[in-house]
């Protein structure tokens, strides 16, 4: 099965797919959508159409998006949700179930460490993909959202429903 | 010349759509989209498909939505502006135009003060557009956006040009 990671942001969301195979991953493919238009409205449409591309060109049977960090940037906070929302239907219209994960939690599924810093996170994602080339530091977080979900759905035994959910969604599609 | 007002929310998305024809306004629609599903992902699909099945009912040529007032709450601030990019997506996606507005420029534009209370806004709602059956707070809220935007569409001369990009976004879908 494959599995889509997601970062998302209103300038720059990042993504990765890989492909599990029971204990085993594999890299397919990352990049990072970057919104393009004057209005807000506008970018978050071009960002939903790079993310459905990306779906299309992949085919991911689940997704995961990362939980904000929200501070006390409200402005900030309020974009991020935003381009969140985006990240988060995109997939589910297309029929994929989205898994949500806090940061520290993906840290750990990744380096071992929920404290870890984002050096270790790209350099334990490159370990666990070898080959890859990160189209840079949105895309490499995306990755490690992916590797966080694979994990997840190895150890609670939910691969085959996702699967089913993903090909239900695209047989209506 | 139709234009729909939109109160973003994750739970409840107030909606209402007027028709402008010069400085005329007449009331056509209005009511509340309540996001179903388990999961965060699912509500704001269904807050989608039950946006875009209003856009399809109504067929306005112009979208506006409040700009949310980011207060210290930062989970509240993050599923509004989750819920904000759905609001702003799904007219885009339908070749709309989306204005944007702060909350006192609405207040401004529908009573004449940037102050007003709430009951007020919804008084004047009701004068400006006779007759209307208001489906509830989130449903008079969209309304006065909708209302200020027809007064700035009006104001600005750019009916014309809203109604335009309306119908070429119409002849693509």
């Amino acid at each position: 099965m494959r599995v889509i990671g997601i970062d998302p942001g209103l300038r720059n969301l990042g993504w990765g797919v890989i492909e599990v195979s029971g204990a085993k991953l594999r890299h397919v493919a990352n990049g990072t959508c970057r919104s393009e238009g004057d209005d807000l409205a506008d970018r978050l449409m071009s960002l939903a159409e790079q993310l459905r591309r990306v779906l299309k060109d992949h085919a991911p049977d689940a997704a995961a998006v990362e939980h904000v960090f929200v501070n006390s940037d409200g402005a900030g906070t309020l974009k991020l949700g935003q381009a969140r929302g985006i990240a988060l239907l995109i997939p589910a219209e297309a029929g994929l179930r989205v898994g949500e994960y806090m940061p520290s939690t993906i840290k750990k599924a990744v380096v071992g460490n929920g404290a870890a810093a984002k050096a270790q996170v790209q350099h334990m994602v490159k370990l666990q993909l070898p080959g890859v080339v990160l189209d840079g530091p949105d895309a490499a977080d995306a990755l490690a959202i992916a590797i966080c979900h694979a994990h997840h759905l190895q150890s609670a035994g939910h691969l085959a429903r996702a699967v089913a959910r993903a090909e239900a969604g695209r047989a209506r599609a």
